[in-house]
């Protein structure tokens, strides 16, 4: 049963600044929800009574037996499931996201929250560990956002701040790679296993505050390169691309030792 | 000025039944609308006053001034722009898709409208001219799979047949790519640049009936190997990073002739 006030607190959290305030987010599904558990200390979990059966013990401060119509009220999802959970956030500290020791991620305004999930979820593949937003990219507590990473939080890192200056402060030490439409073939380009690859916005890319501390500007080559095409890949497309062939040129060197 | 009658009609092509008995589809934005007018017939044209400054002639049978409230009320988009169209569908020959000549890109059920407009956008910068669908595949007329494709529609044909069957019927003259989680080291596999890539749906993958017919297994490999990712990449995600590596082996093997 679902009290009005822990429906209105669920549905509260859908805003930024009410999640931000409660240290909360939103999860929703059997397997997401499930894949969480075990990374993120749980403050309510509200589940049919069908999904609970098939549990052992839920590690949550409290536990809600719902039906269906109560779930469909709280849900933040077109198709509700069987269970649905608040999470407290994870205390991320921006230190470890150091790339002289790692391929960091780093994003430069992105706004659409189903890019920026499914980024996560790539990231997470391509066992990027650390990605630093921008002040004004999509919050990665968005339930949108949580619900496109397919559980890829428990294991990769999210953290905002002022993107220029961190790429400042770590640019002296390594690369800074970024994709442009006039940058340098990908496959032609020294790419190291360490550094920062910056990503930009969808509609204007990086701006250019950010653009200029890019030491290495990529372009991912169209095909045949003579031919007319669209003008540009979406991020997150691009984003794995690039990412992939980090990933594959670093798999050959280890092979090849 | 939008007739009340108008107004209907356009809000009925949001289904698949009503644009194909009327064999049109709706496309919005003053850049899309702009990127298609040279390629596909127009029916009809709704704009402000406004952008109508801003074009030269405007190849539409029928065009009409309109205001921000009937725009906003005519658009499938949350933020309408200036600018609505009604295009024909054109007679894509499923004849054309010919895989033996070309890497042809095959769908098996994918059903998010945002995925298939992203993968359509991305076939178009790596050149591939053929999509064939399953039947179930998601409508490439839905207004969302159109504003996604970013103008990408006006090179890339999207087919919709019984996919068995098409595999069926070209699986003996040429290769036939897949992803599995259990597939081969996309980068130590042989690539040809004609054939058939098949990707399937985002939940359940290739159908078993269409992964028999594949004979070329792919996997993309994640980083570090050893480590545990997230269990699957988004569909678009792994299809652009397949057709990045088809197109990369292309450009290196023409670059050494």
């Amino acid at each position: 049963m679902l009290s009005k006030a822990k429906l209105k607190y669920i549905r509260s959290l859908e805003r930024k600044k009410t999640r931000n305030e409660a240290g909360v987010f939103v999860a929703e599904g059997n397997k997401l929800v499930a894949d969480l558990l075990p990374f993120f200390g749980c403050e309510l979990l509200i589940a049919k009574s069908s999904w609970m059966a098939t549990q052992g013990d839920i590690p949550t401060k409290e536990l809600l037996d719902v039906d269906e119509d109560e779930l469909r009220k709280a849900s933040f999802l077109k198709t509700p499931q069987d269970v649905l959970a608040v999470f407290r956030q994870p205390a991320w500290q921006l230190d470890a996201a150091d790339p002289s020791q790692q391929l960091v991620l780093a994003l430069d305004g992105i706004q659409d929250p189903g890019n920026l999930g499914t980024i996560i979820r790539l990231a997470d593949w391509f066992g990027i560990g650390h990605i630093v937003c921008s002040e004004d990219t999509a919050d990665v507590f968005n339930p949108k956002v949580v619900q496109a990473t397919m559980g890829a939080l428990a294991r990769v890192q999210v953290h905002y701040t002022d993107l220029q200056a961190f790429l400042t402060l770590h640019g002296e030490a390594c690369p800074i790679y970024g994709t442009f439409l006039d940058g340098d073939n990908l496959y032609t380009k020294t790419l190291s296993g360490t550094g920062i690859l910056v990503m930009g916005n969808e509609g204007n890319g990086i701006r250019p505050g950010i653009g200029e501390l890019v030491t290495e500007r990529l372009y991912i080559p169209n095909y045949p390169p003579t031919q007319e095409t669209s003008e540009s890949l979406n991020v997150a497309i691009a984003t794995a691309v690039v990412c992939a062939e980090f990933r594959r040129r670093q798999q050959r060197s280890a092979d090849t030792v």
